[in-house]
C-alpha cells in the first residue's frame, strides 16, 4: 500500500479518514481476488458498500491518541491498526441493525434488509426475513474475524502487539457487555437516568473515545500516566458523544442523520433522555410516553406528541447542559495532559465534531 | 492452571478432553469473577453451559496433529490452543443454530429458543422471538472474542503465534464461506452431488479435521511437507466425518444424537444423500422428495417416507460406501506419514471415532 508519510497536517481529519479508507479499500480488494467457492454473492463488495460513508471517529481517535503520546516515524501500523477498529464496528453495526431490526443505516437499508430482499426467491415470507438475518449475521462475523486479520497483518512488532491486545481485549468486552444491558434493559422504560448512563459508559464512552485512544497510544509505546491521561478527556467525551447520539436520534432530520426520525422512539430505547423525561413527567405526560414510546407504528405526528413532552419536561435542555458540562470538561482535561502540541489541537477539534455534530 | 504432563497415555481422548475442559472451566471461572456491569444474566455460565457435552473433536485433533510433527515439552500453550478452538466452536454453533431455527442442540433446548423463552415478559411474541435471537448470535459473538482471548493469553512465542494465525485465519474464512453457502443454497433442492461435496471440504473438512491438525502442527513448529502430510489424511477423513453427520442427521436417534431425527429434514438441508437420492430418483420419488424435503411441518411418518427412498434410490449406501472409501484413503495417507507413533496410534483411533460414530 501507498504509506503516508508525517506531515505538519498529518492529523487533520480528511487526511486520517483518506488513509483509513485507502487501508480498507486495499485489505478489500485483496479479498474480491483471492479464491473463494463458485456462486458466492461478493463479500468484500457488500461490506465495502457497508463500510462507505462512516464518521471514522474511532480511526480518527485511535491515530490521534498514538500522535499524543508522542507517536512518530512510519504512521502505517497504527493506520491499519485503526483500520482494524473501523472494520470491528462494522461487525457491532451489522449486528446491532439486526437486533433492533432497524430499516435504515447511513441513508440505505440496513443489511439484514436488503439480503431479505435479495432472498426474494425462497418460499414464504418468514423464510425470507430469517435469511435476510442470517446473511447479515455471518456478514458481521466476517467483518469480525476480517478485523482480527487487518490487526495481525499490520505491522507491529510482537510488543506493540502485546500492548494492543490489553485494550482492545477491554474494548470488545465492554461492547458486549453494552450489547447485552441494552438487550436486557429493552421493552421496559426506565426512569433512572444513573443505569442509562452506565449503558453509555460501556457501549460509548469506552468503546468510541477512550479505548481506540488508549489502543493508538499503545501502539506508541504509552505508560498508565498517559493512558490516564487519555482517559480523563476521553470519559467526558464518550458520555457527551452519545447524549448527543440520544438527542440526533429523536430531534435529528433524515438528510443528515441517513435514518428515520422514527426509529428510535419506535424501537423504545433506554436513553438518558428519555429517563430524564419520565423522571419529570406529570402522569398525564408520563401515561403518554410509556403509550407511545416503543410503539412500532409511531407515526410522525405521534412523534412530535413525544418531542414536546421531552421539550416541556426540560430533559432536552437538560441534555444539552450534560453535553456542555462534559464537553467542558473533556477540554479542560487537555490543559494539564503531557501530549504533542499537534494532538491537543486535534483533541480539541475532535471534541467539537463529537459533541456539536448533527449526524 | 494445573498443567498436565507429558505421559504415555497423553494422547488418549479422555486424558485431552479433561485437559482442554479444565482450560476452558478455568477461563470461565475468570469471566465470572471479573467486574461486570449490575443486572446481566451470567454470560460466562450461559456460555459454560453450552459447552458442556460437546465432543471436543477439533481440539482431539489439534493436540494429536502437535503431537505428530513432533510437540513435546509443556503441553500448556497447545491445550490452550486447542481450548481456543472449541470456544470458536460454540460461536459457530450459537450462530448456525439461529440461521437453521434449530430447536434442539445437545439434547437441550438451543440458545435462541432458552432466550427467547426467558423474555417471556417482553411484548408480544415476534418480540420475544427476535430477543431470543439477539441473545443468541451476542452470545456467538462474545464466544468468538473470548476464543481469541484465550488464545492470546495460551503463552505462545511470538513465532509460534504467527505460525499458528495463518492456518487460524484460513479456517475461519473457510467456515465463514461454507456457511454463505449454505445459506445461499437453503431452499433449493439440488441433485448436484459435487456442489454438496464443495460445501463439505468448506464446512466441514477443513475446519474439523484439516485445520485443527494444522493449527497443533504450528505450535510445534511443522514445516510444508508436515503440513501436508497431514492434509492427506485430514481431507478424505473430513468428507468422510461430514457424509456421516449427514446420514447419522436423518437416521440418527434423539438419544444418541440429542437432537430430533426430523430437523435435518424440515430444514431441507442440501446434504450429498439428498442429492443422490434425488439424482437416482424416478419421477414419483423425486416429487415425494421435494414436497417433503424442507416442510416445517414434517411429521414422523412422512419422514418415514423420504428414508425409504434413501433407501431405495441406493443413496444410503452409496454414502456408506463413500465413507468407507475415504476413512480407507485417510488410513492409506497414515502409512506413509512422517509422524511420531503414538501420534499416528491416536490418528487411527480418531478416523475410526469419527466415522463410525452414531452422535
Amino acid at each position: 500500500m501507498t504509506t503516508p508519510t508525517l506531515t505538519p497536517d498529518f492529523l487533520d481529519t480528511d487526511t486520517i479518514r483518506g488513509a483509513v479508507e485507502r487501508v480498507l479499500d486495499e485489505f478489500l480488494a485483496t479479498k474480491s481476488r483471492s479464491p473463494a467457492p463458485p456462486r458466492l454473492p461478493s463479500l468484500a463488495g457488500l461490506l465495502g458498500d457497508f463500510l462507505s460513508g462512516g464518521k471514522r471517529i474511532r480511526p480518527l481517535l485511535c491515530v490521534t491518541g498514538w500522535r499524543a503520546v508522542g507517536g512518530g516515524g512510519d504512521p502505517g501500523p497504527v493506520l491499519r491498526v485503526a483500520a482494524a477498529l473501523e472494520m470491528f464496528h462494522a461487525f457491532a453495526l451489522l449486528h446491532d441493525d439486526v437486533m433492533d431490526d432497524s430499516p435504515v443505516r447511513r441513508g440505505r437499508p440496513t443489511m439484514h434488509r436488503t439480503l431479505a430482499g435479495l432472498g426474494a426467491t425462497h418460499p414464504g415470507p418468514e423464510r425470507i426475513e430469517r435469511s435476510g438475518v442470517s446473511g447479515a449475521v455471518l456478514l458481521g462475523d466476517l467483518a469480525l474475524l476480517w478485523s482480527d486479520e487487518i490487526l495481525h497483518t499490520a505491522g507491529l512488532t510482537p510488543v506493540q502487539l502485546a500492548a494492543v491486545l490489553t485494550p482492545l481485549t477491554t474494548m470488545r468486552t465492554e461492547v458486549m457487555f453494552g450489547q447485552f444491558l441494552d438487550l436486557c434493559a429493552t421493552g421496559t422504560l426506565t426512569d433512572d437516568v444513573e443505569s442509562t448512563l452506565t449503558v453509555n459508559r460501556y457501549k460509548t464512552a469506552g468503546y468510541t473515545v477512550e479505548r481506540p485512544l488508549h489502543i493508538g497510544a499503545a501502539v506508541a509505546g504509552a505508560g498508565p500516566e498517559a493512558m490516564d491521561a487519555l482517559t480523563r478527556y476521553a470519559l467526558p467525551l464518550g458520555e457527551a458523544f452519545q447524549l448527543r447520539d440520544d438527542l440526533i436520534g429523536v430531534f435529528g432530520t433524515p438528510e443528515s442523520t441517513g435514518k428515520s426520525p422514527l426509529d428510535d422512539l419506535r424501537a423504545g430505547k433506554n436513553t438518558t433522555l428519555t429517563a430524564l423525561a419520565l423522571r419529570a413527567s406529570d402522569p398525564v405526560q408520563d401515561a403518554q410516553l410509556r403509550e407511545l414510546l416503543g410503539d412500532p407504528l409511531l407515526d410522525e405526528k405521534q412523534a412530535a406528541i413525544v418531542r414536546e413532552i421531552f421539550e416541556a419536561t426540560g430533559a432536552r435542555e437538560t441534555v444539552e447542559r450534560m453535553i456542555e458540562d462534559r464537553r467542558q470538561r473533556a477540554l479542560h482535561a487537555l490543559d494539564a495532559a503531557p501530549f504533542t502540541p499537534d494532538a491537543v489541537t486535534a483533541l480539541r477539534r475532535l471534541a467539537r465534531m463529537t459533541t456539536v455534530r448533527t449526524s
